[in-house]
């Protein structure tokens, strides 16, 4: 070990360089589960920097982590065999906005979220707009295809990257895509490291796509007394020829939460609220406002609130955005989750959350991106209390399962990381898992690149409890 | 030969497999370039029949070539090592619309053109919209990765697949992806396979994004005195803050072609038109037709037809639909090329192709979905004339190499398939090419499935002349 490490200060300058416990602690954990204490944490600065770790590796078979703003929620940079910490977050940042190619240039410690306002300023947008976008890294969103609202009717992180500059496993730069929308040029590696939850490489820059930002938008909330119906009310907007930008949902403890946490005016005695965002031209939304209206009328909401003013718009999405910090004061341990559904299939979900809730007597509550089926359930627990976190893990395990029953997936926006991989076979079957296998071997044939992740490890199980 | 053969008929219905000559000869082009004879083609109706063929192929090393309606630009379906055609298109049809989920399941051998219709029974739209769908299978399509005029606002045939069944190259039968829009379960193998080539696998069946049909479109032609200018016109348009779902160029031999194929009505006096398609609420549509009036004026173009009836935008539409057809009236062969640039690197393409028309005096016209900046130069010319055909061959390399330089890509719709093989290095990179060339032998060690296609072969050279 010494010498690999002797070796990494001759190939970056020494300050770039952490060894002392105190400095690896910080980048032991994220905001996942369990702890695991890297060797040694490099902070990378450029491509080539990041082509000689990757080569030094190969040669002393040292595994190496990269790690954006280390906000992940499944476990995506957790050096779970030690080694190396990757560090990009030092990167220089660079937004280059090209307004008449609709594209912007990238570097990968970039903040997500100002990738949208230095679009703004030229009346673009960058759709993707996962709920971390103010901390975390747009390589830590492109490494894991982040979500949020917007991908409704926009899609997710990978539906906005055209091309890739990325350094191999095995430190060689190569660039895929490229600055053009269309592009059929052979295999489409860009999608395929987009979201490979930093295996396949490490990403140095990004070409993004951007679009003409909406003209205006128009906030509704309603409410239900039956979940149930809150779930119909999502399939019946959609088929009614109306794609909003979001429609989030919130149950009834997630409600309770928010106006216990930071009183927001939310509807305490409804079972649950769905929370609908229309984007387009004014004139298209003033006649999509009406017929959302009347679907709910005719569906059997028991009221809707049109806010009148933005910043009336504003405390709604607000109130939306504090659930996770305040269902985090019920319990001081949140098992958050994204199994997603097929959309119609979302009353059945809720049924089956509310059955799992029963019979392991643990607490549950739901919200999230319900117009695409990806609700987030969070098993709010105690991590001290062994005898409860057992029955978490299975109720865990049961909630996956349901997923997989009812024709949906493992993980909608968050990753498989750690925490799911022993769950990837009963999705995906011994031949599709694989496939996969097949192509990060021919990449990485060291594994060198974050092992650890997404591929079951020999006898890997759930595990939400300390050892 | 001979072994593999009869074991051919072993694994399948004899009336399955054909050998015959002129059965043979059916199967030996393409809407590209090139003849090559299979030794057997084999109609497959199920994805059991295709795992055995994969499996008997690869014990007897034989090459498979995956096949749809035939009408691919860039040799995908070719039997360029002989071998066996592995015809999808007796498949039995299946188009299976769920409604509520906004997904519909189809079989590799529907039509793409009759999902669309399946799915505006329910008031949805399948977006993607290849000039050949009315022709082409939705497994050519997926293959391929096509794309078609609406790509500009919706994307690509790639951007609405979220789940595959596939045979893999050795024949084993896997699942990828699912029916949920948001799905980060491993890598994105769904992704990769579209767009392939039918070099990873072959599908068997694909599940498909619908979105609600917009309820209104307007079409607008724009005539102008200078193609530079009606270049220009796409950026000024996509910065205004709209997005039109069609932009479609049409340079004036391409105008003149049609009129004197099939009259039509275009201004043949202009030096290129663009046609417009706005689609959304008829409110919004209003007022965004006004803009784009104006836009139009201010930079300069000569005429902006606003046709008032969905007859005669109709015919507008149909007239750049004859475009191919009317062009190849004019000489017997046509090199139909698709590399594309970024949008503002459209006036100088233009300018690029000028320039090697004149340098090696080929007659070379252009038309296209100018929007994305995919833009289709047509070189025009005789294949039995072998002195043209040299000329034409080094200003189709001159013309992938403008793209490039102009910071494009060799393909934007077509694909690699033959002819443009020789040039994946010089995009790519030697790395690049290297990293897809991986994923190619992990997935298929013995070569079966549709060599010859994407990845160059040594000393390969495009070649457009008869040897």
């Amino acid at each position: 070990m010494g010498k690999w490490m002797d070796h990494l200060t001759e190939v970056l300058p020494e300050k770039q360089v952490m060894t002392e416990l105190a400095d690896r602690h910080s980048y032991s954990f994220d905001a996942s589960f369990g702890e695991y204490m890297p060797e040694a944490v490099v902070q990378v600065k450029n491509k080539h920097e990041v082509a000689s770790v990757l080569k030094l590796a190969n040669e002393y078979k040292v595994p190496v982590y990269p790690r954006g703003s280390g906000t992940c929620l499944s476990g995506g940079p957790l050096p779970v065999h030690g080694g190396i910490v990757l560090d990009m977050s030092q990167w220089p940042e660079e937004i280059d906005v090209h307004a008449d190619d609709l594209i912007v240039y990238v570097s990968p410690s970039v903040r997500t979220g100002d990738i949208n306002q230095a679009a703004e300023a030229y009346g673009l947008m960058y759709a993707p707009d996962p709920s971390s976008a103010h901390v975390a890294t747009i390589g830590g969103n492109l490494a894991e295809n982040s979500g949020g609202p917007r991908g409704l009717k926009y899609g997710v992180t990978k539906d906005f990257v055209i091309g890739l500059e990325v350094v191999t496993p095995e430190g060689e730069i190569i660039k895929t895509g490229g600055q053009t929308i269309k592009n059929v040029t052979g295999f489409d590696l860009t999608k395929l490291i987009v979201g490979c939850e930093g295996t396949l490489g490490v990403i140095t820059e990004a070409t993004l796509k951007l679009m003409p930002k909406p003209p205006a938008v128009q906030t509704l909330m309603v409410s239900f007394d039956d979940v149930r119906v809150a779930g119909q009310a999502i399939s019946k907007t959609l088929t009614s020829g109306i794609l909003p930008s979001k429609m989030e949902f919130m149950d009834q403890p997630c409600i309770q939460a928010v106006e216990n946490f930071r009183p927001a005016g939310l509807p305490v005695e409804a079972a649950a609220v769905v929370i609908i965002e229309l984007d387009g031209r004014p004139e298209a939304i003033n006649v999509e406002k009406e017929l959302v209206e009347n679907i709910m009328k005719e569906i059997g909401a028991t009221r809707t609130t049109v806010p009148e003013t933005g910043e009336e718009a504003e405390r709604i999405w607000h109130a939306r955005k504090q659930v996770s910090p305040a269902i985090a004061k019920i319990k001081p341990t949140k098992v958050s989750e994204d199994a997603t559904v097929p959309r119609s299939k979302i009353p059945d979900m809720l049924d089956r959350l509310n059955e799992i809730k029963e019979k392991y007597d643990v607490e549950v509550v739901v919200f999230g991106h319900a117009g695409d089926g990806n609700l987030h359930p969070n098993v709010l627990c105690d991590k001290r209390d062994q005898e409860e976190m057992e029955r978490v893990e299975l109720a865990v395990e049961e909630l996956f399962q349901a997923a997989i029953d009812l024709g949906g997936t493992l993980s909608g926006e968050h990753g498989i990381g750690t925490m799911k991989a022993p769950f990837m076979e009963s999705e995906l079957g011994e031949a599709g898992l694989d496939m996969m296998k097949r192509i990060k071997d021919s990449w990485d044939p060291n594994n060198i690149l974050n092992p650890g992740k997404i591929f079951p490890e020999k006898g890997q199980k759930l595990v939400l409890r300390n050892e």
